[in-house]
């Protein structure tokens, strides 16, 4: 009986219920009854971002919102900081150079945090900067760049600060407003519960004054007509009904849940996984800042990362992450936000000590699930 | 009892098994599971497009697959013709615009289609003209562009044939390689019963040659990287799984019914609707190559299409649609493309005629569905 568990940073397991609700027989985009749905989602997302700002819904993977923010901020030969520590942090040097702006990438070893300070540096050697890209959670390497901390840096310069939070918003605590982040990304596949397919993206006072001198081509991710339209609940173009009607419904779980407690939770299923690895002998490959939202383990010496993803998968039907790119065969990775639970939690435990134990890594047998255990019992 | 009924030219109705199949708990994106489901979807693509071309599948609304014809084709500054005899032409030449390249606008008198003969002469008068920007099925009018002659003025010159047939595609034959299409686009929500969230690009070899030298810019929505990854089954970004789970399902619902069946039903559901409204006294908007895929049709004298579809919808939950722009309040429309049976054909000529009735039309009620069904009892 293979019965599929997903630990894998996104798309992470969606509820049962949300998968009935978005089996419901589609309703027409352009209907009242829609438009109500278009307006709660709104609100939601405002909750959520925990902001006054609007927030933008796209009909794309969170790359689309990434692009948007560069093609809807700048205009060609601009300078922006591109702060990299991770795969997801190389990806704004990308865009930046596919819309003729100029890179000013800041590399952080890979593990590490992004220095404040460095930034600040920057910023302030170069004050035509117009803008920092950054990821609030790496998930590439499990760390969370500090965000509050970058806000303030950015905050009396000519630059905005983008936060891409796809892997971050609704795992943990990101107050837009409480820390003036100017624009806000996120997807809908990984915190939030839901099949891949909508992207988000919250724009700040400072955001949108910017905006109205960006020169970059856009249109299908264009903020200006989304702005307009979205206003009175209505997408420029086709909404995607289904995903909108699950989202209603995550708006309605997270709602009877609580922000709060769902912080709550996540945090520790995190800490009582990396409690595990610690007693299975194993370190983090995130040297500082280590998220809450998945944690990413270094493999034993001799045995590839790889091997211990490849083995829980084709054994065990349990799928989580390895290492991306530099990474490669030296780690792997496992989710804490959205629909997992403790006892799926415990599961991917119990299952990677029998991997390792398989692939002849020598351990004591259970250590890690007991180390689980102990922190979910006393919570 | 309000039931829901969808006669609106997207999103359509879904299959309840379809809808089901999306129920299915998720699948992770770069599972091998997934990648042969994307196999499938690519083999299934290529049969319905009838082509060797790849197709290309985004994660937008259509328009994310208009714009990426734009943005992969052209050069800031590049000359292409835009065929506008409606709403979505008009598309292109904002599209156009956006990427700063020129549009030779070619308008046409709302429903009617475009002359080949016209787009000749601009090509021949103008050789450095790159492109031809047309829909194959003009959904703001009912009218169906005379693809295949189209292909024919433009093969020998410069310039690739870009045709948007989101409407079209799957509510009639349009056969990309044999009628040499240069790019055929189209999305999930109309003839392939699907919620919205799919787009398709099939890309032939002038397209891709012309591809090499476009210096617009493009990421989220980039040929040349889809090109590359989804040629061994892997999108480039996270593709929306569920919306993959339910395109494969609809493969195997056109496998059973068979294109050619698909494409007669249609016809039979389009020419009796349209027999009914003539039955009605009323006269088609699309004076000239009327579609299959959808009839608009115009309001009577003195009364407001858009209290025809307020009527319907209010006191029915059945939608259908207005008119667009210009066409505001002179028409209707009625899809007949994808999950949309004889009956409920018949139901909405049937609504159509209580409304009109409602509304002060004078007519012999009952004469639109029994010319209806005569079309049906024959067929």
């Amino acid at each position: 009986m293979k019965k599929v568990s997903l630990l894998a940073p996104g798309p992470t397991p969606v509820p049962p219920r949300t998968l009935l609700a978005m089996a419901q027989p589609l309703i027409h985009h352009r209907s009242s009854d829609f438009l109500d749905i278009f307006g709660q989602v709104r609100e939601g997302l405002k909750k959520l971002f925990k902001t006054e700002n609007d927030v933008l819904v796209f009909c794309s993977s969170g790359t689309g919102a990434m692009e948007s923010a560069v093609a809807n901020l700048l205009s060609p030969g601009d300078k922006a900081i591109a702060i990299r520590g991770g795969k997801f942090g190389e990806r704004w040097t990308e865009l930046l150079e596919a819309y003729g702006c100029q890179a000013v990438n800041l590399d952080v070893e890979w593990g590490y945090a992004v220095k404040p300070a460095d930034v600040a540096a920057l910023l302030k050697q170069d004050p035509s900067i117009k803008a920092v890209y950054v990821q609030a959670l790496e998930t590439s390497t499990g760390v969370s760049h500090p965000i509050k901390e970058l806000a303030q840096v950015t905050k009396d310069t000519g630059a905005v600060l983008v936060v891409d939070a796809v892997s971050a918003l609704g795992a943990y605590d990101i107050p837009t407003d409480e820390w003036g982040l100017d624009v806000v990304l996120s997807g809908s596949q990984k915190a939030l519960m839901l099949p891949p397919g909508l992207a988000f993206a919250s724009i700040g006072p400072k955001a949108l004054e910017m905006m109205k001198t960006s020169k970059c081509p856009k249109y299908y991710f264009s903020w200006a007509k989304e702005l307009k339209n979205q206003g009175i609940n209505k997408g420029t173009f086709t909404s995607p009904v289904t995903l909108f009607m699950g989202l209603l419904d995550i708006f309605e779980l997270i709602e009877e849940m609580g922000l709060d407690n769902i912080y709550r939770e996540t945090e520790i299923k995190s800490k009582a996984f990396k409690a595990a690895m610690a007693a299975l002998g194993l370190s983090l490959y995130s040297k500082e800042n280590a998220s809450v939202g998945l944690t990413a383990v270094e493999a034993p010496e001799g045995i590839d990362g790889q091997d211990v993803v490849g083995w829980l998968k084709n054994k065990y039907a349990i799928f989580i992450a390895g290492g991306q790119a530099q990474a490669k065969g030296k780690i792997f990775r496992v989710a804490h936000m959205g629909y997992i639970s403790e006892f799926d939690t415990l599961q991917g435990i119990s299952a990677i000590e029998m991997a390792l134990a398989g692939l002849g890594y020598k351990f004591d047998m259970g250590a890690g699930v007991a180390a689980a255990q102990k922190i979910f019992g006393e919570a």
